[in-house]
């Protein structure tokens, strides 16, 4: 008997069901809303986030976790309390008026970027943008106060919990000390390669064929899910319908393509999730670094592996007829190919971390109110410069108006992609161990184990464990930089 | 001062917001949602009508409307309160549980029905419709309590206000007193017609092209609204962002063209509604039958006379190549044919009421208890052969399983059709009054002042009048059904 515990497993409950409208009508304005209905969908949203946020604070929840504190409970159960507990701390730490008043600004900004960044139009989306970063900073100020927490630690920590600025600084530091020497190694290898570029027009519907062809081969459910189109691609919907988005270009193939790979890593972790937890807290995505290793898993362990483009070749032959570009050894140059670019979601595994080293420390001083949005364009230049020796003067859609994170009110996201990066190099090198074929197997498409190990050890494990309990549980030690060198210095050097 | 009336309007306006949410949920469970979202999203639905039930049954409103019919309040403000008087006792003439428990049981016999229908499902069908005749009949027993109606009035009364199964049976009686005669009669001058039958592949791209075309000819406007497919077509959406939904054939063109001019009747409607009064009762379209009364105006009075033919058929021809079919002629004599056929919403002008008349009739005596739905296809088979002399046995698919209301709980609102079509001819009546070239006009695509006209004495007068009001502020008189008969005999024997 556990009264209590019931009861607030019944609000979460209620509040999971609510919540799925959210998601769809957010989905639905990335990816179906006509420009002028977004006043109307915007004013819905915070309406639906105000109340969320109502139920959240629900003084009788106090009370509740109070008491089933004191319940019998197994060891499930009060692995959901925890999380309960950790969802209640946040959601009462901010006011309800700073929620509803960041849902509004976040939704105007978000709406205007979308035709803003084609124009390249960095003062009108800075007018916007400065009413997010001052809601923002509200917002970490009032959870550094309830958690004790430094202001960005305390953004940090609703995407990646436990995980701290200082830990992100101790993790990157250590990328930094061997990542851009050996970008420099890997150039160098690479500059007497010859590369025959995919050229032609690559006609939207088949590659739409294409991405679904891909996905059903990753074991995405269709019966569960859709993919569409969308300005910023990304994995939304619920875990019972997951809704991924893409963007297509017909000049060229591999952004959609691989962009619906990693879309669809976040989604097999979505639509495998334990069906028995749905609604729970302990039933979620564990983090968003954990989240992201999932995307990086598909993407970049899975995705650019010998074996994996050896499967894509004969599907790209056979969407974009015969081409010496569409013959595996090229495929594989072109799709390990490093080189330095504007683009966060188009870079390639090696200098990645860059772009989130620049977003991290500049959405850090941001927060700790350093510097102010206006400073954002010159410290891109300086940072792109420095980091990865591009200028990017003067280029704000292809520069800082590129993610739609800040727009969305995410600050303290950007860390966990890179974060996941390592995450997932270490789930495949404990994989690796557990099935020595795994290479052999991908090259012949049975993906079948490869998926088990992950559902097993990170997808059916929702959020049962606190991540390093989860890492180490999987993989027999904690999050360890190593794994990520030595995946990049075997497949970029070996 | 009106302090009460203001709190009044912020609440309405907060349920308008969240229900919002609800009307995008809804559109992608038809248009959009992969079949095994549906238990999630019918869950996630159900608790939002129970939401909305709760905020609407708030016993504090009670405390407010009496106290804001003391208030000094303007015309539209006290045209606004009755509305929401209305509102207020509709909602509390039904326990939460039942409403939660129809929503529920709809949401699974609606998408159940999807599938059932192409398979010719009755007997799988049958049980869920079983389900939900129980839950409206309970419904309407409730409501008839309130209000004091007879049970069948009470759900006629939600659709179309101050409107009662006695009247109902005095207007068909009308009709049915000179209907089938005048049936009769067309069909005998056009026994000798002959019709070249348009014919060939009509590839659904190029009908999409077509569809956005004819509506961008009506008015509609594609910022603030979009064109899908369903199983069922519908309008649906939000006024700020209105979702029309037709469904197309390869061998046909003709219902996905006149499906979507139909829709867009309903569209233009919502999407000139009043902005000032959006989110108040007072600014709600004033009945389901003033709003097919619209889609009927486009449909059949606007869509199927000699002016709009003429701009067809020079887009059907540049659409689908030149044919015979196509000549204006031929499209007047395809468009205007009177035959009596299986499905309500492919039926023509003079046989669609039969259609309406035998649903009626049917789902009268579902909701009195005379008869069960295990009932409804033995009528069915007797009704459609003594009305259209149609043999409807064995063909679920294409006789009650047709349309997706009963399975939706929507008893009560088949009669607003016929009702939309008896108020189109007479709106068309008083607009020839008004803009005597009217057919010169339609014929040079000078649509204008026609939308005016309706724009003016429909749209933004929204729900300020009962439609008694309304009908006689706009054309002088009450209901007549003359007017459908004069517009009849000119058309089909003129």
């Amino acid at each position: 008997m556990h009264p209590a515990y019931d009861e607030l497993a019944r609000a979460w409950a209620r509040s999971y069901r609510l919540n799925h409208l959210l998601a769809i009508a957010s989905w639905d304005r990335a990816a179906m809303m006509p420009a002028n209905g977004n006043a109307a969908r915007a004013a819905a949203i915070a309406e639906m986030d105000a109340l969320l946020h109502r139920l959240r604070v629900d003084p009788r929840l106090a009370v509740l976790l109070e008491r089933a504190d004191d319940e019998a409970l197994d060891d499930l159960q009060r692995a959901n309390l925890r999380e309960m507990r950790r969802d209640w701390r946040s959601a009462n730490a901010v006011p309800e008026a700073l929620v509803e008043a960041k849902s509004l600004a976040t939704s105007r900004c978000e709406h205007a970027w979308q035709s803003q960044r084609p124009a390249n139009d960095w003062n009108g989306f800075l007018e916007n943008l400065r009413a997010v970063v001052r809601l923002v900073r509200e917002e970490a100020q009032h959870r550094a106060e309830r958690s004790g927490l430094a202001p960005y630690d305390a953004l940090l920590d609703q995407y990646e919990p436990g995980m701290t600025g200082a830990e992100v600084d101790v993790v990157f530091g250590e990328l930094q000390s061997w990542l851009p020497d050996l970008v420099r190694r890997v150039r160098d290898r690479q500059a007497t390669q010859t590369i025959v570029e995919p050229r032609g027009l690559f006609a939207k519907t088949t590659q739409q064929a294409l991405s679904r062809d891909v996905m059903t081969l990753l074991g995405f459910d269709f019966e569960a899910g859709r993919l569409d189109e969308s300005a910023h691609p990304f994995s939304g919907g619920v875990p019972e319908d997951t809704r991924l988005t893409t963007r297509y270009r017909e000049d060229s193939f591999l952004q959609a393509l691989m962009g619906t790979i990693h879309e669809t890593g976040h989604a097999r972790y979505e639509q495998s999730l334990p069906r028995e937890w749905l609604g729970q807290p302990i039933g979620r995505p564990r983090s968003m670094a954990v989240h992201e290793s999932q995307s990086l898993s598909f993407e970049m362990q899975l995705g650019r592996s010998d074996g994996f483009i050896g499967l894509l070749a004969p599907k790209l032959r056979a969407s974009f007829g015969a081409s010496a570009a569409f013959e595996t050894d090229n495929l594989h140059r072109l799709m390990t190919r490093v080189r330095p670019g504007l683009i966060r979601v188009d870079a390639d595994e090696l200098t990645y971390p860059a772009h989130v080293i620049l977003r991290y420390g500049i959405e850090r001083k941001l927060i700790e109110g350093a510097i102010e949005a206006d400073d954002i364009p010159a410290l891109w230049d300086a940072g792109m410069q420095s980091l990865l020796g591009i200028d990017t003067r003067g280029d704000y859609r292809n520069g800082c108006m590129q993610d739609v994170h800040w727009s969305a009110g995410l600050f303290g996201y950007f860390p966990c992609y890179t974060l996941g990066a390592l995450f997932a190099a270490q789930w495949f090198a404990a994989i690796r161990s557990a099935l020595p074929d795994l290479d052999a197997r991908i090259g012949e498409g049975r993906l079948e184990d490869l998926f088990g190990w992950l559902r097993d050890n990170v997808w059916l494990q929702a959020s049962r464990l606190p991540t390093h309990d989860l890492v180490t549980q999987a993989t027999g030690e904690a999050l360890n930089p190593q794994h990520f060198r030595r995946h990049l210095e075997a497949r970029y050097l070996g």
